[in-house]
């Protein structure tokens, strides 16, 4: 064949009328059909290779080791005000949810920028205030993006600040497993039904069956469950035990979603912590920040990094009457400059995001590469 | 005042009933409105400072060196197919804009992932069909937010393509001037306006007085001026030269927007690059590439960067004619997955944009800063 084809290219360059083009023609179109073909087959296989990968990608993260440390981003409600509708308005707070998924960040805090409240001496105290809304609805936002499909029903009655929930993009974090998914651990509800003396309560986990967990809990808790290992297949339910929402990341090395906290001014972020020993790497960020290049990370127990608005975080500083300081540098224990040489003259929050994590991460990375231990 | 305090505190703690609340209360009061005055009177300084800021990083941008290389970007059209409203279809063009700017990417090119057009023997070439339509609308919302506010309304005629063009976030690259921004270059429209024989014609910059070039030109035309060093204050008009778009870039060392091309499939991408030697590095992008963290780069002239769609790079290998491999990776010089441990099963374009090109920011630094000519 190639010798013939050779002998043709020859031929069609000296003397082209000589060409017979119809079969010429029918001869192209025969190779086009044979390769649509094996396209297709080849296409068919691309698709089962791609569920395949999903699976593994899924297993990886279960596979690998337990994560010891967290990762906390603070954000000010008012970043919502920035959209110009309300379907625009919950898309960000999608964006923002996605932006810390992705990146598995472990608690999301909502602070009121504008927060102006002292706790006075009287012990009066306002929290988030008619400026809050915005802070309250990211929060809702972000809380319903993070709750599994199968538990929204129970835990999102209708609500204005849902309203536009159709427009957001899922998390599709591995924590929101799908019906047969099997899965280790599961989030789910307890059920409101009366179970025996000395037996525990059944939580709904979106599965085909309902798990019989170890405790009696009130109806209508969400709990994470890890379920026993081996099940008895003609059970009516299966087994499992209620653990803290942070074993499935400590013990199994899942990212198991978000946190969401409220706090009234950009103090309440740092003073509010949930972690007793306090977050012990603080990361202020700005364009006025130092090169994030030139700065390296060492382990941490609890990372916090800090987004601005609008106005960015002098703003927040400026309007908390608990900091005495101006300059939201000395606030923190890295002030990062993450995108030096930008090609806009700002960058929005939810952009800042996605930017600043993809670089932190590199550098969280590399900061538990070289211990041993990993964690 | 301060020993009086300490007393007062010591008295509170002992005999709570003496301390007199009503004065206390508006002791706090006036403190707290000393406060408020003095934060006010750091906000307006703050405000000032930001302002001075604001202009120093155009300037900044300005005092750099030139920069020789350029960056490129390319995207499938079909990615705009994945918005759920015409608004949003919008918005995640401007995403994308916005994404490229941030990082100074000089070219974008739009691919039709379907592209299943081979250019045939009898050179027929049907270029970017039917299912091109979300191509073509995001190459022209595109091209519309890179264009300086004040040409838009030469260039841009109402089209159905940009009715939400209202929901753009703006660029708010150094390219585009505000009306009284001082800047060695400017973009402007030659206009229709009779020049006498031997004078070049008249541009529309965007400034309050006209500029007279040195060359006659076609009128409509778009133009990148540079600006004469001395301008005569009581003349009617500045003075001007015509240069090439590319020289703020490389003897500026300003960002100065990007260019936007069609291609009718993926080859297409490589096959019709603009420079004349072609892209020297280019780097496909799926969560199925090896760990860019493992990665460097060396220093380049034009560097391109792929991304997929939906269905990843696979799809457009898949549906390219032109393209005999199934496996995107060996079409790449390197194939990188930009976000190892990714939280979320998977990464939407408009994301992977942000955070690929952040985690290349700082390879790109990496690469240039150990050559000793920068460029
Ligand atoms: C719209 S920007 C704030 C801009 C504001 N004019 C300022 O001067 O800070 C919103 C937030 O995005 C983040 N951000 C923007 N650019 C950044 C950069 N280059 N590095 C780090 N964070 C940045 C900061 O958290 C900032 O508060
Ligand atoms: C929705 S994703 C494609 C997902 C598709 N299922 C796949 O398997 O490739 C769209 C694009 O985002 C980019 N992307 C997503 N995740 C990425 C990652 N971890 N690293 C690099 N690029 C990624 C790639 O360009 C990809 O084609």
């Amino acid at each position: 064949m190639s010798t013939d084809t050779a002998s043709k290219r020859l031929l069609s360059s000296q003397t082209e009328v000589r060409v017979d083009w119809k079969k010429r023609k029918a001869e192209i179109n025969e190779t086009k059909k044979q390769r649509k073909e094996s396209k297709l087959i080849k296409q068919l296989d691309k698709q089962k290779q791609q569920e395949a990968a999903e699976r593994e990608q899924l297993e990886r993260c279960q596979n690998k080791k337990g994560r010891g440390y967290t990762v906390s981003v603070a954000v000010p409600g008012s970043v919502l005000d920035n959209a110009q509708s309300p379907e625009l308005r919950t898309y960000l707070a999608g964006q923002i949810a996605r932006a810390c998924v992705v990146f598995c960040v472990d608690e999301i805090v909502v602070f009121d920028e504008y927060g102006e409240d002292v706790k006075s001496v009287e012990g009066e105290f306002k929290g988030v205030g008619k400026k809050g809304q915005a802070c309250i609805q990211l929060a809702r936002i972000l809380q319903y993006l993070e709750c599994p499909q199968y538990l929204r029903k129970w835990f999102f009655p209708k609500h204005q600040d849902l309203q536009y929930a159709g427009l957001l993009n899922p998390l599709d974090s591995p924590h929101h497993m799908r019906i047969d998914e099997e899965s280790e651990y599961r989030e789910g509800i307890v059920l409101d039904r009366p179970s025996k003396h000395g037996k525990g309560s059944l939580v709904n986990c979106g599965m085909r069956k309902d798990v019989r967990i170890d405790k009696q809990l009130q109806s209508g808790l969400r709990v994470t469950v890890q379920l026993n290992n081996k099940q008895k297949q003609d059970s009516k339910m299966y087994q499992g035990v209620v653990v803290a929402p942070h074993v499935p990341r400590i013990e199994g090395g899942l990212y198991w979603g978000y946190s969401v906290r409220l706090a009234s001014c950009l103090s309440a972020v740092f003073t509010e912590c949930p972690y007793k020993e306090g977050y012990d790497v603080t990361i202020g960020t700005s364009e006025r920040g130092s090169n994030m290049d030139e700065t390296t990370l060492s382990p941490f127990k609890h990372l916090l990094i800090i987004f601005g608005g609008l106005q960015g975080l002098e703003a927040s500083v400026d309007s908390d009457q608990n900091l005495e300081v101006t300059d939201p540098s000395v606030l923190f224990d890295l002030y990062l400059n993450t995108c030096p040489g930008q090609g806009s003259r700002t960058i929005r929050t939810e952009e800042a995001i996605l930017i600043s994590m993809s670089g932190l991460r590199q550098k969280i990375t590399a900061a538990f590469s070289d211990v041993s231990n990993g964690s």
